[in-house]
């Protein structure tokens, strides 16, 4: 067997933090070199004693280490294009979170950038990994439900800090895109145009950079299928996501509303614990999207969702909150 | 106790049908009296021997009788509008399908020729009564989920024949109806606007009168929430209907997917049989309906749902159906 | 149509009040005339001003009123064999709440005296006319599970009060019988013997006269399946039964798990409200099982389940306690 | 990071290979050295080239390997003590299948040479690592159903060959051990008493050596808890496995009945495909138990469960064979 992949992380909040535990052990054949953090966050893991691996000050400090052979950027979304054109530059593998870059024209610069690098390039929709959503289109695939006819998808989290919101991008970029790639994915089909309408019931500073909390997006496909797309940061009942696909001869539902497989009845009745968080929800599919690109490093195969995926679902994230504004249908990528 | 109220019943088709069956036993304080039926359907059911109960050759022979103390309408929805106006003219309680009347102009004119003659009307909307959908509005009225936010319905139903479907209004007049009433009643708030799209892909002749087979309605209500109908003529895995209402601190879903508390499992693993028709989903809906307007009439309470929700519907109906046609956001009755 | 069946009730405690509410109105063809409670109960009822119909001081006064058809008995366990012996002599059709006796030998003399009047009986098994188990019996009966070849049945519920439990024949008689019948309705074969155990853990007190409030019986068929059935006065998370059969080509299972068919998620997860009580997990069966004796009654047909299953039960739920009392397989009925 | 731990595989029969498989990769610090397997089926896999690993001729030849570190014990039940015997004597940490012997006293023998040689000693007994197993148990260690009531467990599995059946020890032996060993892990308690009976229904050749394929064993605990387990040579809609544990306060249920977390709605309505075998039923938990071995191994700490449940195990089973044939209650290990 080859040496381990080395890999080197790119930010280490919410979902680079997960990332790199997983790499502690959890990947076969991979191996945590370390991780570029600003120089504040460094400072409070190196006084925390908490550091999951050695840190660096800077992507180009992580990139210069020769151990590092691949890179995972979960950086803040207003620098994945940067970061990624950088990792490209120093012709390493990339296995990026999404949103690919903050704006449709970014992406196109990232997206070139990595083309002309020629290096292996995956992105971060991990819901294709997961069980469900795997099952959902094996089904398909295989023609369990004829041809498809009509999509939806949810997904409900809780809402993070204003804060982060302000350059998130807002609800359709940061939330709703994991359903606009699984429309794709699930229904082998494309979108071709979007409606989309929102509302603010959750934060009401959202207004003041016109973001919503609600929204629901009308999808048309390419081959003459519809589609709707809810997403919301509300969870009440913790983190919730559906998807929804019918046919011509049958239906899949990809849901997961048992958080355990073993059944509590108490006092209250029957009594299903609640999804805590998308960490929680897609642990197996967090796993098993790094050992996908992993295996795909090592193995000289191409990974897969790419770049052309990484790149169509900012342009109908872009084309959703334009239509919002604009009150029209909008063709992503026109 | 007083005399059992005696019913009229306007038309055995389908529906006609099924409540006549639900007369003759199935209520408690009313009884059947006759039906008017047009000539040809008379001769045939006369020849049968399978007529449910005297049958009369038309509405005026039916108000005629002495014993009809209300009717049940259940023509041709083209044909509501006329029989309801004969109905109220004769001071008769009526029960009718839906929709009230096949345009928005004639709903107004129904609905007048009712309010004139001061008699009790009921509106068919038979989710009103149904145990999942009233569980859900029970849960909503008592703060089970806080504020409602975001509404969800969806119909699936086998494709009549094109010939009952070149005169039933359309896809959203038809089918999408019961959802718009469903959302009504179960968020308790009311519809603004609403944006429609929508899709031919199981019967190509729709097109001869520009209609669908699939839509997607987007929802705008009054107090900010927003939601989405969706509705279609393909059934392949049975009769399916399912309404969610996501609220500030949680989320009420009325679905029956088992139609048998009873479950079977063989070959091929666990196997659910399909609802075959709405009659048998709604079986009990379709009873508890004509109970409760039979017990108002008797008790001289005001039925429900009643003369607003018919008209309400219509013009919801009447809204989704231009913006599919003309692109835009349409607010229902302006 | 035939005049309505005039009925008596003799009992109206909890099972009794709870089939006289069903005769007020839910049973169509049925008339409730008048109930004979005990003395004091009735100066309690008529101060309450609650009585759901006339009362009368005992079962000759009820069967000597001319308007009584039919009597429903719903006295206590103990005087079950004496006042069908007097409706019998009196030549009334009865409906009789289990067990049909104390006793085995009263069981066999109250059977004796039914069946020397020659009259309609009924025994009040109800789950046989419950959804589930109803759905379960037909999909048997029409081979979708093979040949049967094991049973299981449990029924967990609420403790009564100990003073009631003494005289109540113990956990076999009073419980476990439902699930001996349901064995035998839903397998269609006889059970051939039993070995039970038991065990005292919710209430010491059951110790002083040789009661438990768990057990454990274990089945053998004629026809060579072997079955299990469970019981407990244990029910924290609301009443349960259910039931379980499997056979050479599947397995068919009578559960109910949900109370609602609208399900509410809230800041718990996924939610089901329990089942409160028997009346109301099984409120249809036992609105069903009244309508068909009244039906049987006034159509002249032999109502079901009759006396065979009435004493078959008893002689299985005597076998039971002696088995466990003995520690040895024990034939019923032998 | 120590050296990985090196295997040696004792038998490639259905769960050696399976074990095989998951050595090769699955296991994070553990390498597969070699299998010992008879002549025979050497050969074949020499001939096929489909052998996961350098293949020796026996026992002693595979534990004269310096690279094996543990050894895992696959072979036909009646070899284990011996080769477990062989392996201790090396001083090599065992990972067994159950049963540890194919009698009591032979399990006594091996639990005796293990101990006598102070080496790490896991049995496979794989539920004690199934995610609802796993649930259930922390649910009721953390006390959300109070105290332990009542325990049932049931074992459904397609009837293996006559030829291997006839070595296996009997239905209580292979099958229903699991759930005598959940029974334990589940509840915490001990099982002090058991009652059982069986049927030959499935396959009357059973007879020839007075086996079964259904069995029920009445359980009782020893603090004062009753239970029941159902096994059965018979699976038609799939492998089956259940357990549920009623308390004071409420009841867990472990099952898994839905294969896939996606959902097939098809022409026969919702369709969940069958669990095949229990190596795909148990994938998760086989995987885990080797790793908890490989694991502790390397800790240098003691794996779980071990000597006395594997011991505990063989002796209820032992007890219910005895019990069937002798119609009485027997303690196990008396």
């Amino acid at each position: 067997m080859a040496e381990p992949l080395g890999i080197g992380i790119v930010g280490l909040g919410r979902i680079g933090w997960h990332h790199a535990e997983q790499l502690r052990g959890g990947i076969a054949g991979a191996r945590l070199v370390a991780a570029a953090v600003d120089p504040d966050h460094r400072q409070r893991l190196l006084a925390s004693g908490e550091a999951p691996c050695p840190l660096v000050e800077d992507v180009a400090a992580l990139l210069a280490l020769p151990e590092v052979d691949a890179v995972v950027i979960a950086s803040p979304s207003s620098l994945h294009e940067a970061h990624i054109a950088e990792a490209a530059a120093a012709g390493k593998p990339i296995f990026a979170e999404k949103p690919i870059a903050d704006s449709v024209a970014g992406a196109r610069r990232a997206a070139a950038a990595v083309r002309a690098a020629g290096i292996p390039f995956q992105i971060g929709f991990q819901r294709r990994f997961d069980p469900a959503y795997r099952r959902a289109r094996d089904l398909i695939e295989a023609g369990a439900i004829g041809e498809v006819e009509m999509f939806r998808g949810i997904t409900c989290d809780v809402i993070p800090p204003v804060d982060f919101l302000r350059t998130s991008g807002g609800l359709f970029w940061d939330l709703a895109i994991h359903d606009f790639d699984a429309a794709r994915f699930l229904t082998g089909d494309e979108i071709v145009a979007v409606h989309a309408v929102g509302a603010v019931v959750v934060e009401p500073r959202l207004t003041e950079f016109d973001d919503i909390d609600y929204g629901i997006v009308t999808l048309r496909f390419r081959d003459g299928a519809l589609g709707v797309c809810q997403a919301s940061w509300r969870a009440p009942y913790g983190y919730d996501i559906r998807a929804e696909v019918h046919g011509s001869r049958g239906k899949v539902v990809a849901e997961v509303d048992e958080k355990f497989p073993a059944r509590l009845y108490d006092e209250r009745g029957l009594v299903s614990a609640r999804h805590d968080r998308f960490t929680e929800r897609f642990a197996d599919a967090y796993r098993a999207e790094l050992q996908a690109f992993v295996d795909a490093v090592r193995a000289g195969r191409a990974p897969s969702p790419g770049l052309d995926d990484a790149l169509r679902a900012v342009e109908i994230s872009d084309a959703a909150t334009r239509s919002r504004r604009e009150g029209r249908w909008v063709e992503p990528g026109a």
